[in-house]
């Protein structure tokens, strides 16, 4: 079979087993989640094998430390991976919830229920935690999933993918419910993209380039991953020690993620008061701070900050600092070179909040808290598969809600249009 | 100015308009719309001029009947403008709902709050009703809109946006929220398509082609809405005269429209009962009945169908016939031959009725009730843009609510990721 034969072979499986899954119960589906930690544990030798390998062989390969650390399932790794499916086992179902409805004047009762997507494509890199909280999030929603993890993590993937499939078929899952692409070929890739119809939404978790790649090669709607050009905007007001407490976080407690900070801006009226404490502080965390005029009229050694440090997503210890003149200007800042992603406001008069959270156009937008705090886990919606810079469909943390599309239902007797 | 560099143009002033439009309230929205209404009474001679132009020069360019019919504004379609303006004004306001939060255990706040896509592009054909329709969904829903409708309708409709935009900035709202298209030049579609970043959804109305060409050529999300191959299912204990009513109500009571009937399927244990009466009640209606063999052998003039029959939707008074041996199979065709768009089932058994709905992979499943009776009047939503066949971020009629993102908000103290 050609790679091209393979992936039909396999989207016209997954699309027969998301028809299956669609006959399975919630409680089925969570058992199934529930059953797969276990499942993991007894293949864990097999599993500790193959990531061995996997690893021995990126290293032979050249692959840098980052990668490598990336792609090794270490204990505490492993423990995490258990966690998570067991709480996407126990979130409740995001099946069959009654969105809307009513008896209408003729007695016809309509109601809009979530329904599975169906079939949900997931392309990604070397973390193969991806690989079960991906699958999880999936299965928890009801869809089947086709997942396409790095060519460098192939035998990993491969044990895990076996372990869920022999926890998801004990519990009456179809055993297609989870397909793994089996081959380290980078042509499945572009085969994938091509099973338009039998992949309902293709979900690309990497780089820019990749998902750039997916969106303008495949016909799929692709639920889109883009940069974090994260941004927190301290007013007049704002408190010092909070200011410098949220901005060091925001920056500092994981400097490559999507939601870690990039801009500070701060109100002209504040930041005299502000601005030399908060500089000071991420200096301490050895933060490179760079600097409009203004700013450095107040910080005078500050790096000089250009127009190109504005629109930039570093994801390292870099921050660019611009002094704005008002909210409204810090709104316009944040609306022009941001990505829409996350932006936050530390102040404490009820005005300005309202004004920053009703006029920036983000998907998540925060007062007085952490940008890192915009996510899944800590919005209280567990396992995530990404956090979409879409406006469609899924904007901001996508958990199995988010995998769900929805079904009108109506019900009548004899009813016709008159 | 070019072509391209007013559609800039007209795109930046719809940006600048949307940003506007997020400070209005939804007050202010519903007044704009409960005052358009009055508005078009203003201009009810100018519209009359303007539309007898456009009709005459159409018909001068040999448009024939049924376009023409579509163009004209009679007092009866005037009458219909109004009604739905003002429906939509009263509609709750679709912006600012709350749809999901909690406190955290760290005490965060957080919140899921419906908030407008931001600019909305439709392109359209000739009804001038899509003009008032389009722009009333767009505005209730906080969007700025940029309408592209038929280039033989366009002083109609600029008449038509000339009276909204009154009324819209009488109340408050950017003359920028409602823009037209204001060239006949067909280049203007291209440029708009490719207006990325400055338009956020794209709507076409029309046929399979136009919807085709706009999502292939933009990268702009678009939301389809593509043909209705709608079926009914009648079950082995199918009441006949509730059979022939809803059969003959789901083909006949208008057959060009995409919630129209075009394949029955029959089951094998009813057949000799139910498909002679309803063959009849078809034939009554002058409806063209095509059979498979099976359907043949009780009913022998029926047309043969042919495989091509199950794939065609023929907006046109036929109707293919197809005895299925069980539900499953009724399933199994309309999963393959369908378009997810609108199928039913006539029963009186709740574990068929059941089996149906959860298995019929449609955006609309009804259950003893005609297929005219999927779309957002019936469905209780007021007016909507279209019927949306996509399973993503709206999937069968698209009313207000459907033209609304997400944004999440969280409010803290100080709150830290740790």
């Amino acid at each position: 079979m050609t790679i091209a034969e393979q992936m039909l072979a396999m989207g016209r499986r997954a699309r027969a087993g998301a028809h299956a899954l669609a006959a399975v119960s919630g409680a089925a589906r969570a058992k199934a989640l529930a059953a797969m930690p276990a499942a993991l544990d007894a293949v864990r030798d097999r599993l500790r094998e193959a990531n061995e390998r996997d690893v021995a062989d990126a290293q032979a390969a050249g692959l840098d430390l980052p990668l490598l650390e990336r792609l090794r399932i270490t204990d505490k790794v492993f423990t995490y991976m258990g966690k998570r499916l067991r709480e996407a086992a126990a979130l409740p179902d995001p099946v069959g919830r009654v969105l809307e409805g009513q008896v209408r004047p003729s007695g016809l009762r309509v109601e809009k229920v979530s329904v599975p997507l169906g079939v949900i494509g997931i392309i990604y890199e070397s973390r193969p935690n991806v690989t079960t909280d991906a699958a999880s999030v999936c299965l928890k929603s009801g869809n089947a999933v086709i997942l396409r993890g790095g060519s460098e993590c192939l035998r990993t993937n491969l044990v895990l993918a076996e372990a869920m499939v022999t926890a998801a078929t004990a519990n009456g899952l179809p055993a297609d419910a989870i397909q793994i692409v089996d081959t380290p070929d980078r042509a499945a890739v572009g085969e994938m993209l091509r099973l338009e119809g039998l992949i309902d939404v293709l979900i690309p978790r990497g780089g820019k380039s990749l998902i750039q790649r997916v969106a303008s090669e495949s016909r799929i709607p692709v639920i889109k991953h883009y940069d974090g050009i994260c941004h927190q905007y301290l007013a007049p007001d704002a408190d010092v020690a909070m200011a410098c407490a949220v901005v060091v976080n925001s920056k500092c407690e994981r400097v490559e993620v999507c939601n870690a900070l990039e801009t500070l801006l701060v109100d002209a009226a504040g930041a005299v008061r502000l601005l030399p404490p908060v500089v000071a502080a991420l200096r301490e965390q050895e933060v490179e701070c760079r600097g409009c005029a203004e700013a450095r009229a107040i910080v005078p050694d500050l790096v000089p900050a250009t127009e190109e440090d504005w629109a930039t997503e570093y994801l390292a210890p870099i921050l660019s600092i611009r002094v704005v003149p008002d909210l409204a200007a810090a709104v316009a800042h944040i609306n022009h070179y941001g990505s829409g992603h996350t932006d936050g406001i530390i102040t404490n008069r009820l005005d300005w909040a309202d004004s920053f959270v009703a006029t920036v156009d983000s998907a998540s937008v925060l007062v007085n808290a952490s940008t890192r705090l915009s996510g899944g886990g800590d919005y209280g919606m567990g396992a995530v598969v990404g956090i979409s810079t879409d406006k469609l469909h899924a904007r901001g943390p996508v958990g199995p809600n988010e995998l769900t599309s929805t079904k009108w239902i109506a019900r009548g007797n004899g009813h016709l249009r008159v």
